[in-house]
């Protein structure tokens, strides 16, 4: 099993969520052919979906550990120098739209694997096609198909590109949480001149973003930074500059971390906005919580096989962005490792050759460790 | 010379600024029946002209009574129960766009003066087609012309509708400054994930926007109400949830009194939001500054005038939006008078046709005070 040739051949499927371009089908045949079962389901339906996702077992009974990952990838945008589908060599690179967000990491897991090819317990592969979008039909319906078939796994592992310079340097044992906030002020449209007459909403909207943009919301902990606000967007729409405008809207992320729960960062921000403008409502949709895996045989088990490949030990991180793992914490302990993530999202996308090869024994590492 | 007719006939002429649509040729010709002296002329150029305006003179020597106002009005808008520019009397209303506005003020003017065909010094009528558009082609260019002609008046009256409850109600003996403020504050664009690597300039918006709705610029005067700012807009336009925006905008406007000027108001606003935003500018216009005519001769015969014609004599007021006195004031004392406003700028715009005859007695007095 060719890691190289593997990873180029998911490249060349053009999977930007939610379309599939037959990544899954390249991934099920290596995988069979080394002797797993594989299924495959979609779910969902416009505008998100349908979402092809893919499950495969290989062994039984316990241990059961699990690899979790994404075929789709996002938009390529213009201006790459290559065809971002048309995977290309240039010295040790290799470039192509998900070589490190997470095609590069598949390879190598199912590379890994065909070198593992007798293990205890069971061995699966839980791979969606809905991670880079709203990820609603894809690791969701995965874990729910999973407790349906009793394939609830003791331990996953996350191929995300966690690495920052240098491969294996980081491994992520949780992830803050995410919620997003809709304010929307009404007020009493008026004229400048006649401000008794009117209620100005950018005024109270103001107050009230000043307040929040003000709060602690804590110091962090140990394991996360300190929880934070920002405001993304506020919006008023007024042309006229002697109007005193009918209405004020913005918008907030919080991102936050285990101290925390977005159901209550959500009320405090209703609670502070109403102090300043009790007509206003306030919608929040939470991304996730945050989730951490406590620093424990997983994590141990991941960081030697880290360092048995790359002769240094990871630091262990819950920075960054959301990811699947989100869902997965669910059911068991979840760290995440995979390549390094400075062009992922990017233009001309490249994954270092050595790297791939070296995450090829690093998973080996981890599967023996499991699995041995 | 029927009111009521010439009311109806500058109705009729569509006058949208900067559009004549034949108003000032219906004035020219009814002033030049009654012994006035005629000059029109058009100022500017596209995109805010050509503008007409004229320019009527009666009489010689001092003193020189002025009477100011606009033939221009307001777009209709949809939804008028007649054609706006069709008069239309129902019951004691005359309906139609510019009939409070200030087309019936200007026929009552001219009624008052047919009524008084002998008097001492001069008695003219300064008016402009540019008082409801940007104003830059109007008062102004008259000004200029009437000081080259050395036509400079020792007192005027100006015809906007002032009248709140009742005719004659309310006089206004000065106005208010208008400052406009456009504040851009740039930042460096990230990722909501990574607030470190990023500089949200919503956040120092805010914290400005905040500081300055909380200003307590002044207490106000024995006749003028404190000066207020409101925050007119506020405009990031960042559609991505998880991006931390690259730039912020606001728009303010502060109505002020005459203790203030519109330069210290800017500079007061640039540097608190420098104070929150080091790189951020701010960008001022000084639609006027506030003047005050203080209570004295021209006031108390505007005042007996109104008294002798209704009884109860009016108050003075300062309150309310701008309007073309701010540049009268350079030439000399300004107070204004006229219809009540409730319907100005309004659909189904109408004058009772009862004010309409005794506003031509409150001008004839006018007059006859300052000529007599
Ligand atoms: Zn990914
Ligand atoms: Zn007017």
């Amino acid at each position: 099993m060719d890691v190289v040739d593997l990873a180029s051949r998911l490249i060349a499927c053009p999977s930007v969520t939610p379309e599939d371009g037959g990544a899954l089908g390249v991934l099920a045949s290596a995988l069979e052919s080394i002797g797993f079962s594989v299924e495959r389901f979609t779910s969902g339906g416009p505008p998100d979906g349908p979402i092809e996702n893919l499950l495969a077992v290989r062994g039984s009974g316990a241990p059961h550990f699990a690899f979790a990952g994404h075929s789709d990838v996002v938009p390529p945008g213009d201006g790459w120098a290559s065809d971002p589908f048309a995977p290309t060599i240039h010295g040790e690179l290799l470039h192509g739209r998900g070589a490190v967000d997470m095609k590069g990491a598949l390879a190598a897991f199912v590379a890994a694997a065909a070198r593992v090819p007798e293990h205890q317990g069971m061995l699966s592969l839980v791979i969606t096609g809905d991670e880079e979008g709203p990820a609603t039909h894809g690791t969701v319906a995965l874990i729910e198909r999973m407790r349906a078939r009793g394939l609830v796994p003791d331990l996953c592992l996350v191929g995300e590109p966690t690495s920052e310079a240098r491969l294996g340097d980081t491994i992520k044992i949780g992830r803050r949480g995410s919620v997003n906030l809709w304010i929307e002020v009404p007020g009493t449209q008026g004229h400048v001149a006649y401000p008794h007459l009117a209620d100005n909403p950018a005024t109270r909207l103001v107050a009230a973003l000043a307040e929040l943009s003000a709060w602690e919301i804590d110091r962090g902990t140990d394991w996360f930074q300190p929880s934070n606000l920002e405001i993304t967007d506020i919006a008023i729409g007024n042309p006229a500059t002697n109007i005193i405008p009918g209405a004020a809207r913005a918008r907030l992320n919080i991102r936050f971390n285990d101290l925390q729960r977005g159901a209550d960062l959500a009320a405090h921000v209703e609670a502070v906005v109403r102090h300043h403008a009790p007509r206003a409502s306030v919608r929040a949709q939470v991304s996730g919580e945050a989730f951490l895996t406590p620093p424990g045989a997983l994590s141990q088990m991941v960081s030697d096989a880290v360092e048995a490949a790359t002769g240094s030990a990871p630091k262990l991180s819950t920075s960054g962005g959301t990811s699947d793992a989100r869902f997965l914490v669910a059911l068991c302990p979840v760290v995440e490792l995979g390549l390094v993530n400075a062009t992922m999202h990017k233009l001309d996308e490249a994954v270092a050759l050595p790297d791939l090869h070296a995450l090829v024994d690093i998973y080996e590492g981890v599967i023996r460790r499991a699995l041995g």
